[in-house]
């Protein structure tokens, strides 16, 4: 039996779990949010700073850094640990979302896919067997399938074809985990990713089949891609159901804090959004007193910290007034100060949801959190 | 007699001098960097890092603090230091420079400077009085009085009206300051900005009007505007060779390691300039290898800390390889870190230049970075 995932508890009102994952660059407590860290960067963030506000793990895009550095580069480098200065767990995608993304510039087979490089338009091609290699040679802690990410909304015949197809790559994916070795001595785990749309008995029926595969772990994927929020947790609800207990679960994607705290309710164990990143460079901010937009003009004058409650050096240290002057000033500082708050504000909430189901209050505090967030994401 | 400046010891060897100034918000040991926070930040660096790389003080701009965040904000804020959460020294600079360069946006007059915001064209006036009263509202420790800066190049006649009427405002200055009051407790100080173009008589005439008014310190001003490196150098000298010896002496918006070094060497206590952080944001890095452009080719494969022999966090623990990476993906990381490094440089250069100074091996020391940097600044 895998030593990879221990369930330490589950809730006894709510199907929340609280677990821990082994791996080679540390251990890691779930409920987890990974910072996303597309071009092996978290944006705005250096390596120390995303310690200091608890990343237990990042996550890397295998389709970037396959693209830019590349694979050569990277190999030279000893792998993404070593290239980036991050000696803590990294998880990557397999690359598959972003290369169905870009309709334009792709064209799906049976074998893979052939697409066409955003940066400069160069020919190049993955397989369920190469974006295994490339996962080898970024040497990430947790690799994931290749799979097809199928449009929402969806016709049923074009969702299940789709998935079959999916289901056939990780099978291949598996073996190609198999027939390799890790390149730098650690161990790398695969997770499945379920597919199957907004259709109860096609996802049933992909996890089931995903399971019978075998895989370290298992992602819920085409979900956060534009469908209202009760069926993502409709779909992540009977997707828990039937998934294993002693595996890990993690929604690809998601989310808003609710999302999050939602997801957990549902027994998911981990969590990726470009949210928090993203969001704080456009000024948005999730505080404990809620969503805030710092341009906003009321915040002129606000000489409080950007959030007293949250132990971070931004949060504590500088005002909202001032954020809200860097941001009109075009000021890289503000981008950085945003960033740090919020990923700490997003692993706050992680960290305290897995005391509170420990401590057997996960429910009490989940509605603590929606009444100041609201019930629904905006 | 002030116990503003403390002269400690001048080179046998050279005009070279180590001193220290002493402020409210700490002492200051020249000769000193001031890295440059235009807009109330030293772009791409946190208050904490700035301390890190052993920032003594920094550098802020009137004219753009004065237009954003407008001193009624910096005013409720109590000033700059509390603003942007820096309690070390500050100089504030008196605008004119920044006015004298947007041509089209001003009107010059005796009583003062009709302007236009570079932002949103609103009107503006300022006054060596009003310059005075700003520097109030944002409480730096060392203020600068209101200057015109003379075009270079420049004719005589023209050289000598300009500088007349700088003199004339410097008098207005110094009684704005005998009139006025600091509005949260600290001293600030108040320096002259030398002028005369390049002209030797109109500079020595200058200098000696300067010193009669009595300022707590004395800056060269119009220099590093175009002009080669000798005649700076010469301007320089000849200014220092009149300047009391009891007195900081600034060398305003100089520049790279060599003018710094060459400025040490006649006599400059203090320095300030855009170039560590703006070059660092187009990829350009000072190291102990010398300069070095970080998008090259050839630091593709580097795996070597961007600068093994400065003690800094950005140049030992990341690679020339990834910071090249980081460039080259447009990542905020990149400006973060090669910032970081270049101001850590320049630091280290002012410090072991004291170092040098005091233990009486400056002219040896400096002509091991001349022969790195080579003797011309490129």
């Amino acid at each position: 039996m895998s030593e990879f995932f221990k369930l330490e508890k589950t809730s006894e009102d709510s199907k929340a779990r609280a677990g821990k994952l082994y791996t080679e660059h540390g251990v890691i407590e779930t409920p987890i949010f990974m910072p996303v860290g597309t071009q092996g960067t978290v944006k705005a963030l250096d390596e120390r700073t995303l310690k200091e506000v608890g990343s237990q793990i990042i996550l890397g895009n295998t389709y970037h850094l396959y693209l830019r550095p590349g694979n050569d580069i990277m190999s030279k480098f000893g792998g993404l640990h070593k290239f980036m200065n991050w000696d803590r767990p990294i998880l990557t995608d397999s690359g598959g979302y972003q290369v169905f993304s870009l309709k334009d510039l792709r064209k799906m087979s049976e074998k893979g896919v052939d697409f066409r490089s955003y940066i400069n338009g160069s020919k190049h091609f993955f397989s369920p067997e190469n974006v295994i290699e490339t996962q080898r040679v970024l040497g990430s802690d947790i690799m994931m399938v290749l799979d097809e990410c199928t449009d929402y909304p969806s016709e049923f015949k074009q969702a299940k074809d789709s998935a079959d197809l999916s289901i056939r790559w990780a099978k291949r994916a598996k073996i190609a985990l198999e027939n390799s070795e890790p390149h730098y001595g650690h161990k790398q785990f695969l997770f499945g990713i379920g597919q199957g749309s907004m259709f109860p008995e096609l996802r049933k029926d992909y996890i089931n089949k995903m399971v019978d595969i075998e895989f370290d772990g298992y992602a819920l994927g085409g979900l956060s891609v534009g469908e209202p929020a009760e069926i993502m947790y409709e779909m992540t609800d009977l997707s828990t159901d039937i998934l294993p207990e002693d595996k890990p679960r993690y929604l690809m994607g998601v989310g808003t804090p609710q999302n999050i705290l939602e997801g957990i309710d549902r027994g998911i164990d981990m969590f990726d959004c470009v949210m928090p990143t993203r969001n704080a460079r456009n000024g948005q901010l999730f505080t404990s007193r809620g969503k805030i937009n710092i341009r906003n003009a009321k915040y002129k004058y606000s000489d409080i910290p950007i959030d007293e409650e949250l132990d971070c050096y931004a949060s504590q240290n500088f005002s909202l007034g001032y954020l809200r002057h860097l941001f009109r000033a075009n000021e890289i500082l503000g981008l950085q100060l945003a960033t740090q708050h919020n990923i700490a504000y997003y692993l706050w909430l992680a960290r305290t949801a897995r005391e509170k189901i420990l401590s057997g209050e996960y429910r009490q505090w989940k509605r603590e959190i929606l009444d100041i967030y609201g019930r629904n994401e905006e």
